[in-house]
This record gives C-alpha cells, structure tokens and sequence, in this order.
C-alpha cells in the first residue's frame, strides 16, 4: 500500500504530495507543526496538540486554515487512508504561497500538509536500558514557545547527539541550566527523590506530554517542581527522562560521560511511564 | 511572458514550480540561500556571493548540488528565458528530501531552487528622502552568520517595521548595540565624519554588498571602522544607512522618532551610493 498525504485539501499519493517554492514555508520557515500520536487506532492528547497549534498560528498571526471539527475529521480520514493502528500524525500550516517579500502578505491563504506513518513502540528492554544525553549550548531563538518549522538549530543539535552516540542533546542556557532536549522535554529526579523540569517560559516548548506527566504526577501525589535545573544537578540526579509524544517518557541512563543511576531505568521514572501508557489509553485517548 | 522557474534541474513555468513537503527546507528550514542582483543584464558581486553561499552549505555540511561553473550557466538560463535586465536571482539549497526525522539525512541529495525576476530602481526622490528605521530586540539564534532560510524572526521584525511605517528593523542586542536589519547590514556616520558598522562576527550576516562597501570606503581614504554601535549613537549620527544586494546604499533619515541629520540623505551616503553604483557596473559585474 502505497502512503497517502493531505497537501491543502486533497489527498494524494505520497511521492505527489508537493507545495510551491514560493510556499512561505519553504523560503522563510514561516509556519508551525504539531505530532500527533496515534495509538491502537485512536489519537492521544488531540485536543491539546490542536489548542497547541491554534496558539502557535496565533502567537505568529497566521490564520487557522479550517475549522477543528474539519481539521479532526481530516486528520482521521488521514490515518484510515494510511491504515494507521500504530503512529502519527504530523501537521503543518505554513502563511501560505506569496511572491518571496519578508512582510506577511496581503491576500495570501495558509496551506496545510499532513502526512501519516507507522511508528514501532520502544521494546522492554530498550526501555530498561535507557538513552544516552549529551549536553550543547542552547542557540536557538528566543521564541522557543512557539512549534515553528525554524528547526535548523534541532536539527544540528540532534546531528551532534547522533555523532555522539546519543539519543538526544539536552541544551543548555547561558546560566549552565537545562532548556530542553531538540525535540523532547528533560527531566530529573533529585536524590530527595523530587521530580523536577523546566518551568514553560519562552525558552522551551511547553510539551504535551510534558503537561499530561505534570498532570498525573500531581494526582499521584509525586512531590514535583517546575524549576531550572543545572547540568551538575542532572548528572548526580538519581533518575533522568525526556518526554515527547512518541518517546513518552524514555528513561535516560547516561548524561555525557555520567551514568544516570545504577545505568538501568529509574523506579520513578518507569511508573510515569506506565502512568502515561494508561493515561494514553484511556482518558487521553480520542477516537 | 510567464515566469520561469529552475527546480532540481528543470526549468517549469513558475506556476507549476513545486518541491516535495517532506524536503527538509520545508520542514527543517534545514537550507540557505542568495540573492544575486542582475543590473544592465550582468550579475552584480556574483563570486562573492557564490562563495557565501558554499560557505553556508559547509557550515551545515549541505553538499554542493553542482559545480560553481554549472550554477553559472543555469543562472544565466535563468535570466535568459525570465528576460531579466533588472531584477534579482534568488537561489536556495536545502538537505534534500527526506523522511522526516531531525538528524541529517543518509542518502538526501540536495534541493536547488532558483527564481528570478525584475525589480524597479529606487527614484532619486525616494533615495534623497530615506527611509525610516525602527528598533527591535534582536530575538534571532546565535548563527547569523549563516545565510540560512530560518527567517522566521526576520519575518517577523520586518512585519513590524511595515506595522509602523519604516523600510526596516534594526535589531538591538543586550547591550542595545545594533546588530543588523531584518535583511540589510547597518550603518551610521558619526559627527565626527567616521564610518561605522558592525564586525562580521556570528552576530550577523556578512553582506556581500557591505563587504564590497568597506572595499571602497578603503579605497577612497575615508575613515571608517567595523566597530558595533548603539542605538542612541545611531540616534545622534550626523548620516545612517542600510546596505543589501537590492537596498544597495539606502540612507537612513529616521530612527525610531528620531530625525538623523537634517532629514534628508547625508553626503558620506550618497557618495558611496554612487561609488557602489559604479563598482556594480564596472569591477563588480559579470557578464
């Protein structure tokens, strides 16, 4: 079966699906995305990563492309096309096609794309073993709130960690604090046995999965707190984890040369990510 | 006569110029770019502006899509089947295609796009009244040295100077030292007749155009010095202005609410106008 897309309202083959060079998202990365994951047929957190994507197209004035009743209903005709059980979605709407000028454009009208694929769930065991994180310093802009397609900075930043052997590259302020990873949120869990992340300022992105795990730690009475935390700190951490909606919360083992722990997933760190599995599930879950 | 587009090796009418949505520059901004300006029929500072863009693309380990020879004779085409006489060339290389994940790419062969068309001389008019300049913070990443298509901030600051009557947005560092325009390098001359602009380091784009400014600047014996300026310096200079390939040497005649000089272009300024416009039809033309 070959993949099918959704480029600005029609669904075409994969290997058609094309956008104008004049596309502003292709000459000025002037537009935003969300990843949707789906899992045993029904999408997880939805309407979260919608609100999410309504503030990015606001916060850059872009307006909304359609409705979110047409755009769900576009999203789900997506993954049956695709027979997707296990997956995502991705989504992007950019300002839309206009004769290259830095300025928004008068009359232009955004464009959206949305391509679907499978994806295969992390093993047990590679789930016990963890990742491994190196720390680099943050150079990306000071909007960092926004899901913009602006990513060239996490895309030489996750270049570095593969290089490394690593699974994520964890930035780092001016300040010697961690922001975030290049496309997850980090966490640790201090040797008193608190959870700890950033708190969602301008300077990272404010995670979905992020806000779900915040969610389920304060039900399950977990002690917390949303603060900056230093790359020394992370390293004598008893546990470490990233989270984003298709890493959940992975276990992170090793921080640059550290090892995290004994080197094996943390308890804390295990039962959220059980937590989220359930939470995925069920409440989470839409149809 | 219709536009005519070069895409990967082929030149479409520009209506039907189209790139795939999973090419990295899409998703990623993971690409850069040039705009080479095209006056009487010949490129103005082609070479150098070549030469930039290589070092963009090994700056992100982009491979070159074809010799520089090769890139010349498809931009001649270009303008040839476009009938530029004036106008601009706007080429942008990107990773490639790709299935979409952050690390470079195994086997993505870069993307080559090029467009052309005509663009109007400013009038002597617009030239000897100037244009306005606002000043924002600079929110950008820390590689601005690299000409790359991540231009979402730059969108926006322009966005803002339109929003409030000026040509361009002078964007501010920490320090409230100026760093750059949104797509010019800036300028000032101080009371004392210096020339003043800032050092080409990661904090901006090195213009091609203001690299072959401070050549003649250095010819005719003026004064001057690559130094980074502050706001309310620029706010008591006797002369301001912008440079770019298209803006040339445009005079600044107001910051902010701040009238510079006596509101109409300086002399420093409008003498290297005319020494640029020269050069650009002489020494700095290629046929």
């Amino acid at each position: 079966m070959s993949r099918i897309a959704y480029v600005n309202g029609r669904f075409v083959p994969h290997s058609h699906a094309e956008v104008h060079v004049e596309d502003r998202g292709y000459q000025f990365a002037d537009g935003v995305y969300e990843v949707v994951l789906v899992q045993n047929g029904v999408m997880v957190d939805e309407i979260p990563h919608l609100e999410r994507l309504d503030r990015s197209l606001d916060e850059l004035r872009i307006p909304h492309p359609m409705s979110r009743g047409a755009l769900r209903a576009q999203m789900r005709e997506l993954v049956r096309q695709n027979r997707i059980r296990n997956g995502l979605v991705y989504m992007q709407v950019t300002r839309g096609v206009a004769k290259r000028d830095h300025p928004f454009p008068k009359n232009a009208k955004p464009s959206i794309v949305m391509t679907a694929k499978r994806i295969a769930m992390a093993t047990p065991e590679a789930v016990e073993n963890g990742v491994k994180v190196i720390t680099i310093k943050d150079i990306r802009w000071e909007r960092c709130d926004i899901k913009s397609i602006a990513l060239l900075p996490n895309v030489l930043g996750k270049q570095q960690a593969r290089e490394n052997g690593a699974f994520e590259a964890w930035q780092v302020d001016e300040d010697g604090k961690v922001t975030e990873g290049t496309s997850s949120n980090a966490w640790i869990v201090t040797q008193d046995g608190e959870l700890v992340t950033r708190p969602a300022t301008n300077d990272i992105l404010n995670g979905i999965t992020r806000m779900s795990i915040l969610k389920l730690a304060d039900r399950q009475g977990l002690k917390f707190v949303e603060r900056p935390f230093s790359v020394e700190e992370a390293k004598s951490a008893r546990e470490a984890f990233v989270s984003s909606a298709t890493a959940f919360v992975t276990p992170v083992t090793q921080i640059d040369d550290t090892v995290i722990g004994n080197g094996k997933a943390g308890s804390l760190s295990r039962g959220l990510r059980d937590s989220y599995m359930d939470y995925a599930a069920g409440e989470g879950a839409t149809a």
